[in-house]
C-alpha cells in the first residue's frame, strides 16, 4: 500500500456484484417507486388525473399558496411539465393563481374548494397504495424507516426545504 | 357508528395534511430518488451514458445472461426504451445477444469484456452517490433500512424476483 493511496482515507465500496442488487438501497428504492408510481398512474387514469396533477394537488393539500418553483421541488415534477399540469388544473377549477404580495413578478398557487374535494377523493387511493407498501411491517419499524428517509433527503436535497 | 361500517375493519389513514409530507414515505422516496436519479443523469452524461444504458450495464454486471423481460424489471426501464438502449450498447460492443438454449424464440443478453470495463468505470460514480445518500448514517441503521426496503419490495412487486 502506498502512503499516498487515496483509498486509505476513502475506502472504496465493494463492487455491486459482491454487494448484490438486493442489498443496494438505490436499486431497491428505484424498483419500489417504479412499481408504486406505475400502479398509482393506472389508478389515477381512472380518475382522469395524471401523475403531475396528482402530485400538485397532494402537495397543495399540505402546503397551500406556494410558488411554482417550490411546488416543482416538492412534487418532483420538472417545472415545464408542472406548468402545463397547472394550466389544466386551473382550467378545471381545481387551483387558482394569485399575485405574490412579496414578489410582484411571481404568483402563488392555491387549491380551490373543488381542488381540495378532488384531492380528498384521490387520497384513499394514495393511502391504499401506501398501506400495501407497508403491509406486515410493524409501526416501530415504519417509524425508524421514515426517520432514515428524512436523514437521506437532508443528505441529497439541493434546496433548504 | 353503523355495524356494517367498513372502517371498523379497515381503519382509514389520517389525511395527508395531518400526516405531513415529511412523514409520508412515498413522498420522501420520490424526492430522494428524483434527486439521486437527476444527479446520476448529469454525471452519466459526462461518460456518454443514459440512465437506461447505465441501469442495463449495472444489472448485467450482477445477473448476466438474462432475457430482456427480466432485465426490464430489474432495471426499472420500459421494455421499448430498454430495447433501444440495448441496440446502442450492442453497436458499441458493450453487450452481446445469444439465442436462449431453453427458449428458441428468446435471446439472452450478456456483458462483453468491454461492457464490464464500462461498468467498472461507472461504478465509482454510483458508489459515490450512494455514499452521499447515507452520509452520517451508521451501519446498523443502514442495514435495518435495507431490510425494510426488501420487505416493501416483496409487498409491491408483481414478479417473483
Amino acid at each position: 500500500m502506498r502512503d499516498s493511496d487515496p483509498s486509505v482515507d476513502r475506502p472504496q465500496a465493494p463492487p455491486l456484484d459482491e454487494v448484490g442488487l438486493d442489498n443496494f438501497p438505490p436499486y431497491l428504492m428505484n424498483r419500489i417507486m417504479g412499481r408504486y408510481n406505475a400502479s398509482m398512474r393506472e389508478e389515477l387514469a381512472a380518475l382522469g388525473l395524471s401523475t403531475p396533477k396528482m402530485r400538485a394537488l397532494a402537495v397543495l393539500a399540505v402546503v397551500d399558496g406556494i410558488q411554482i418553483g417550490k411546488l416543482s421541488v416538492y412534487a418532483v415534477v420538472e417545472q415545464s411539465t408542472l406548468s402545463r399540469a397547472l394550466d389544466a388544473l386551473c382550467a378545471e377549477g381545481h387551483i387558482r393563481r394569485e399575485p405574490d404580495p412579496q414578489d410582484s413578478r411571481a404568483t402563488r398557487i392555491f387549491l380551490t374548494e373543488q381542488g381540495r374535494a378532488a384531492f380528498d377523493a384521490l387520497w384513499p387511493t394514495m393511502a391504499e397504495s401506501y398501506a400495501q407498501m407497508f403491509r406486515g411491517i410493524p409501526e416501530d419499524e415504519r417509524a425508524a424507516f421514515t426517520a432514515t428517509l428524512q436523514k437521506i433527503l437532508a443528505n441529497v436535497r439541493k434546496h433548504d426545504f
